[in-house]
């Protein structure tokens, strides 16, 4: 397994495409992204009660339709919240792309992010998606890439080659991330194609397991979206299958890790992030609750704002484990800040503080939290929280 | 029911004096409070596994004593974290304020606020009680109220009269917030006396059910402190008890109303708030469910950031309310930011934006959210996020 520069469009038989339409000022916002052959897929969607017209499309998709041809994916506004016409858009959209490539519209799943409460231009999705669809290369992910963009800095890209019994695949992905970025089981905008032959039955259950391990573990201000969706498409133009038990253990490593680079670079351009913070709690009752009190951890904004202030202030990190709910084994706490430990037997013991100031002072921050005696553990990805994250947020609509 | 200028030491028979020795660089940081007879008391305390000493010595006197005389608090040092020494220290100050005050120690009770995990310098907390003693006096509430603040802006400090079938009483308190302020059963420092006659049995309901609906209704950063104490004292000076079931209907009042002001003054010295706003849930199944979401909603900082910004960004307040957990009836969603409905049966309205800005730029924010048919309804405090807010707490020791 190799990673490899790439774009999403890097497997064979997918062409992809951004263009600008017009829903935001002058950044690309609306992609495409195009299989020539019919392609198995699986997907996870938000598990926020207020879900966007295009996730509501999606959820239907996935129970109805065997494959899908292509993605519409736009940024600038995230048809949520909008009713009858906010579903009538998304399908709409997914007609005139169907129209253009001269497949069927359930064939097209649509995709946007970007501010609620706002209905989509469709005269501008039109243009796009005549645009885009004319531009649509092997070539073309970058741009993919770039038009489903919000508040984010960066596009997120990944690209894995990975050998199998029967021969080499690609799996390759992007993602935006930056706000509303919390883990529920799926998380924000993530797409990933592979040249694999597999189906939807093998699919769907190993992005699944990815997603759990990966895009569930983040969180930049545990505020979950209306419009999380994460889209696999295996176009299997590689000619390889999973022959081999073997093979699938690879694939599905592939795949997790394709998640995780994605997930990864969604938390380290969080909005506003200076840091990335990994939070492992261990020891609890049960994963469940290892998993509860590390997101409690890792979305106090007091742990957050002294993680960026470089400030080793271990009281506000027990102290939102106290807080989170499952008990606490007190007298076997133990707590890492990096390599410095700061409790060990339930007692704070004594550290060099300027030493830990130094290492908070770093970009990759661990933070290690032993609450018990078993050997659960779980871990959560997240940043610090900076004055630069209010700024965006007083001044942004999402 | 009259407010009045006053402080925690007004009500009659209650001394009280605040002084600085030393546990902070030069502000006031030890508070003594005294009744010149034994005082029924009620008491609420955090629901954080992790207790400081002092609220774990709290909660046996709960259980264990009948009565109390004095209350010795500091701040720049919350002895939580700090294993048997920080037990035997609360213990040791309960001491050397019993042999100063001529009382029994288990009847002082002890409070502390201020940073995590650092042990009580006792030397300065013996030569405080020293001089606090000596300087106690029926107009020394208003030190009292400064010795306990931490990043609090203010002192919190309200006196309420109540005519009562016998005769006038007093209920007056203050009370210390700014940081880990979150609604769980009892919230950070709050003293409240009264010269009611009352007995333990019948103020302790009362003051649980006035904590429910005031300081359990609040929240700054949504982190649950390790010392949240809420006490009433009631020394039955004014001879005034309650005689006719009228009267404790009115004492309730005045006590809900007394810890309401406290909790209102907390949220509006919050770190970095520059508006008080208000979230209400109406509608919900139950009113546990109505309270989670509007929690979800007041913890946001995306809503927080928004609501300092003066941006009707109301695509974040449903969001929040939809991945708060409890179902929506989204055909009936109804939400309300101050005077603009902007959402109504599940559709957004048509509303003057430049009108809700201005709202958005006032102090005191409401926000109404309708989630579905039912009467219940529960109600939040809590205030925006500014820059001001992640400043203090990168900079701040807790």
């Amino acid at each position: 397994m190799k990673r490899v520069d790439g774009t999403i469009s890097s497997t064979e038989g997918i062409l992809a495409s951004g263009v600008h339409c017009g829903l935001k000022e002058k950044e690309l916002d609306l992609g495409i992204l195009y299989s020539e052959v019919g392609s198995s897929f699986a997907a996870t969607f938000t598990t926020n009660k207020i879900k966007a017209a295009p996730v509501l499309r999606g959820i239907r998709q996935l129970q109805q339709v065997g494959t899908l041809r292509a993605v519409v994916a736009n940024s600038g506004c995230a048809n949520a919240f909008t009713g009858e016409r906010g579903e009538a858009d998304a399908e709409a959209t997914a007609r005139e792309a169907a129209r253009r490539l001269d497949i069927r519209p359930e064939e097209v799943l649509v995709a946007s992010t970007g501010e609620i409460g706002k209905f989509l231009d469709m005269e501008a999705v039109k243009k796009g998606i005549e645009e885009g669809v004319s531009n649509l290369s092997p070539t073309g992910g970058g741009d993919f890439a770039k038009a489903i963009l919000t508040t984010d800095t960066t596009t997120k890209e990944v690209c894995m080659k990975i050998e199998l019994t029967e021969g080499e695949i690609t799996i390759a992905g992007c993602a935006k991330g930056a706000g509303m970025i919390s883990p529920n089981m799926a998380t924000m905008l993530a797409f990933v194609t592979t040249d694999l032959k597999i189906s939807n039955e093998k699919l769907r259950p190993l992005l699944r397991r990815a997603v759990d391990a990966t895009f569930n573990r983040i969180t930049v201000d545990g505020h979950t979206s209306t419009n999380d969706t994460v889209l696999v498409m295996a176009n299997g133009a590689s000619g390889v299958s999973l022959y081999h038990p073997h093979d699938e253990t690879l694939f599905a490593d592939g795949l997790t890790m394709v998640c995780r680079q994605l997930a990864r670079r969604i938390v380290e351009d969080g909005e506003g992030a200076t840091k990335f913070v990994t939070v492992v709690v261990e020891g609890a009752r049960t994963q469940q609750e290892a998993s509860t009190i590390a997101r409690a951890i890792a979305n106090s904004p007091l742990v957050k704002c002294a993680i960026h202030g470089a400030d080793p202030n271990w009281g506000r990190i027990v102290s939102a484990a106290g807080a989170a709910g499952p008990p606490l084994d007190l007298n076997r706490l133990f707590l890492k800040i990096g390599p410095h430990t700061v409790i060990s037997e339930g007692r704070p013991v004594d550290f060099d503080r300027n030493a830990a100031k130094k290492y908070l002072e770093g970009k990759n921050i661990k933070i290690t939290l032993r609450v018990g005696q078993t050997h659960t553990a779980a871990e959560i990805w997240t940043c610090d929280m900076s004055e630069e994250y209010v700024k965006i947020n007083a001044e942004y609509t999402t």
